[in-house]
């Protein structure tokens, strides 16, 4: 992995203390160096935005009290000093202002899934975005582990034949109790229906979304989905499962849940062709099983020689250590960083989930939701 | 485990020279020495009975060349001499006309899964077996492991809360390419809808279904079902998903594929509760995880001190020693063994799935079989 | 698979209620039909000796108040009715006399291990047994299962290139705390060293040598031994690690341990030569991982199409079906049961470990016990 | 995880371009922002310092063409803008001299292990070190892992009884082939005795020794080692296995080495009291298994609630979300930057291995070395 020529700038919506996210984003960015923090807006409370910054070490100046006061007050400073790209680690509801804004204001994207809430807000995003031509990158980052790379590569240069069946699943258990009573405040907007847009669906379902989509390069033609509210009370979907057909005739099953106890971030991915399969799960992220049809089974493993160049770049450190979920993330914000010194939005060419991948997930999320219980519909 | 007074006399109709499942049944029975062979009618040709049963020691006037003549051959010896019990492990549409036969003919029966074809035959053989009082098991060998009889324990005790949350799968890959048309026996009569009634869903979802019911005891109220067919030409079904409703308003996933590639025998059951989970695999079949709100997790592992007496009794070997699917399969037989001497149909009891889960079996496929593609259908 | 002609009669020294391994014999020449149970001498009690019999089903009059009386009165019986095998399930220190004697009545025999006690021992039976030409298998049980058979063909044809490096691990826990002093009867014999000889090293640290040797097919040509007594008041060795020096220039670590809470029978090997690694667990025994210099892994698994014809001699059932601990121990006694078929002794061929193998283990032990922590010695 | 009030400006000798470990600490500390990089001598070559010193972005007047012109140049510069902490990356024979006069010139230390060659320069640079209070962390990065931690609060509370064995490996396979002599840089010098010092029992050993001591706060006082050259014309020892003698009676066993084919960086820790066990593996880092003497197993997972605070204290983020080599190595890093911020020297408290550590590791190192061979030996 090489280095890059220089940290990007980075101005941050969103991500104050007490929130998760946000300081994920930025040891993505610091971990290699891709962007550099230097302001940000981190709370709707102006009070707290400028305390989460002066934490950070930010110049108090760049310590902002709203997302358009930072708009206006970078775009005030010089070109080569003021920031490049705006990151929204904000509930979900926040995105699309802010997201369509910045990218008026002249700046680059980097924007937490989901994209945005409606269908018509994503449209409008896309449209927005592909006019400017600012750089948007939407972190999916699952997509930036190396063994998931790997997999695509599998898939792409035919290493299955026709892919035929899928299999994903995005299981956790921080919901399989009333946490949103607590006042937790991860489970009170993730719960919340005007903040959130969807529930387990919006959340991890669209990461289930997406990474098929970026394995299997295939497009879902039809859903067949149920969605299911199991804890009393709770306002919106906790549990969901989604049968899809896709292009090719493949056909697959999407579950997302977040009331199973004991599971922890479980996202696994299985892929079957006519000759082969795939198995890969984010708890280890770093093996990948391929199968095929009279066996022995074959393990990769991240760095291992004879890997694609793919999963190379997408790796720091030689086989057997291992690189874990801020490592993946970080690759996400490379891909992005390098697009952005490159003056060119390209995820597939720099490795980011773009705006049209956001658009999609937004999209799928809605039709889920929409339909369920419902029996098959003919997607979009 | 404490061994039986002696052996039950049996006779097998099919599992003949080639036949695969005859073999595993008479393993099944010698290894605890709970049924000796001691006749058979092993195919429809009546000169490979023979040969077959000479192959396997048997007395050449208790070779028959057919079923019908295995029934009045026994019933002319001494009842003391005769068979007691009837093994069926022909092709799936033979089943019922010799179970009834055997029946009424005045023996005990196990028999291969699926029970029958028809919800018809289902119905009618329960009532024959129910008036005839004749111990019936079905050979869903799954249940004979420890740590499923150990993970029933646990949900029947409580142990997981009110259960929310079933997904179970069984999966292989030996259909991925077309291999009825290489005369292979085994994939010859499976993918003809005439003999063998369904196709993954028949052969294998059943063995999920059973699974399901066995570890909850919750009913499906409702399915929501699609059936495949991958591989082109074949005349079954080889994949299905079915989206699950079952009482207490758990949902639930079903999914059955035998054009997987590398999935061997890949039957896999997982469930959830308010406060817990387990995960069971059948390739694994010595360790059962359980789960809980906040960790950590917890192994079982076959034959440790703690376990419940289900799986204790189900148990020959101390802790760290594998017991396997032939030993799964025995325990079946032992219980069937047990309530023939004990002159008492009673699967409960004895540790054996009997007639009532074969029809409720037979009726699961056949509704998934009629209902794909239509959507959620209450079931029953 | 194939079946064998017909099951060898065979009478059991040994194995009376309450004993564990006499039990597991019995089920590994069950389940094959290898071997027929017709007569015993259970226990040094003769009225136990008779009431095991009974329990078994055995004929009264074959239930022998000894081994001695065993001895002549199936001598007495015609040629085609006598038990044509002894099987030795008793305290280690019986072995000796038992077998002697069995071979010189003209009986072939099926031996527990270790074989013997000391070096003198091993010597004469091997003199005795090869002037008798009578088959004689030492149940290293190990050895039975298919992917040890695959391990040692992939070493044999050279897919490591030469062998550089062995370590194998047999740990356990239930003698972690002094478990003899409750009386319990495994226990209690196997820490006696009058019985059992030698601790931790003879019970299990002699299949570790033995599996060692069979997979590997070196020589240990010198060792440097530490053995222990963790458990106060302990009388024998309950922990021994020993470094070997190989043919070939291999080095070697071999841990035995019976104080390892939470090990259950965890047996492990594996092998390294110049460009590949093996490494194969009893406790998931289906599983055999080859490693290369630059990757991938590879997992076979049992009953894969392309695996040797020697693991696949050994297999029953298709790809994962798991085949367990007992199926191992009934491919030894199909191995013997062939041999006497053969009325042959060859272990090699016939897939069964013989008296060399036997006496081999025997020094190996003695030679660990009269050299531990004295640093390296030559060995032999 | 809180965050620190500012970085650490640091200094780093070695590391330059094409060097490995070196862009591991920078990762390692930029992770957290603990510490930020400001000045360095990267190579012996003066161009090749300045070259990667703008590579990663930094003042040229800031990249020396020596270490020593480095602490020069630095103690010229006004205290609140010079390098607070120099960072050794060398190759192991440069760590010493550095490491020295870094300290007299009033420099905090890391330093990469092993720490120094001799005994000699252990004892010196430990009385220079105490002398001075500067802040001294050697790298044995494993300690850094949630679990190694979660490991070490289990046994130090007791809940494995009076700890009795201990097994330890640390398995690589990329020097089975001669690879020094394909000029690869880093086979180069740590297969080069003079740069190197040892080679596996050095490179690798010294974390396995590290580990043990970390965990179970035990000291060796025996060792019975052997070391071995394994692949033809090599120079320095590539395999070793170590037994040992720990205080409390413990005993237990220590295995490095480098010719493992598709071992990749398997250190892996056993640990066995009187009651309970634990089992890591560096592979799959964020798994802590636990057993008992009878059982069920239980699997901690890093971030699980009910882990202790050390564990804790080292994760950043939710269960699930795996935490790998880098973000361990940070912790060590995170350690050292909030030792040097209060100005106090105590790895205890902070979390980061000390100067003390270091030479205990070179003396194990150099006992081993100079005892292989010849049997047990008091240690110290």
């Amino acid at each position: 992995m090489s280095g890059l020529k220089r940290p990007i700038r980075m101005g941050m919506v969103g991500g104050g203390r007490d929130a998760f996210i946000g300081e994920v984003h930025r040891m993505a960015a610091r971990l290699d160096g891709s962007m550099q923090l230097v302001a940000g807006a981190f709370s709707s409370t102006p009070e707290k935005s400028i305390e989460s910054g002066r934490d950070l070490g930010l110049d108090a100046a760049r310590c902002y009290g709203s997302w358009e006061e930072m708009l206006s007050g970078e775009q005030a400073l010089p070109i080569d000093a003021r920031i490049e790209v705006i990151v929204i680690v904000t509930p979900n509801h926040v995105h699309f202002p802010v997201a369509i804004a910045a990218i008026e204001a002249g700046f680059n994207v980097v924007c937490d899934k989901p994209m945005v809430l409606s269908n018509e807000e994503a449209d409008t995003l896309v449209a927005v975005q592909q006019k400017s031509g600012a750089v948007f990158a939407v972190t999916y980052n699952y997509t930036g582990y190396p063994m998931v790379r790997q997999a695509r590569a599998i898939v792409s240069s035919g290493g299955l034949g026709v892919i035929r069946k899928v299999m994903v699943e995005y299981l956790q258990g921080w919901l399989a109790t009333p946490l949103e009573s607590t006042g937790q405040k991860q489970a009170d907007w993730r719960t919340d229906p005007a903040r959130a847009g969807a529930g387990a669906m919006g959340d991890i379902g669209s990461h289930a979304e997406n990474i098929v989509s970026f394995v299997t390069g295939l497009d879902v033609t039809a859903i067949n989905a149920e969605i299911n509210t199991h804890v009393a009370g709770r306002r919106i979907d906790d549990d969901a499962t989604v049968l899809l057909r896709l292009s090719t005739g493949a056909s697959g099953v999407l579950s997302a849940s977040q009331v199973c106890p004991g599971s922890r971030n479980g996202l696994r991915l299985r892929v079957w062709g006519e000759t082969g399969g795939l198995d890969w799960k984010q708890e280890s992220p770093n093996e990948l099983l391929e199968t095929s049809l009279s066996g022995p089974d074959i393990v990769h493993r991240t760095a291992d020689a004879g890997l694609g160049k793919e999963s190379q770049a997408a790796t720091r450190l030689p086989a057997g250590h291992p690189e874990g979920f801020i490592e993946a993330f970080a690759n996400v914000y490379r891909g992005a960083a390098e697009a952005i010194l490159a003056g060119r939005d390209d995820g597939e060419d720099f490795g980011y989930p773009d705006v049209r991948d956001g658009a999609r997930g937004v999209k799928f999320i809605n039709a889920v939701i929409a339909n369920a219980g419902r029996g098959w519909v003919t997607y979009e």
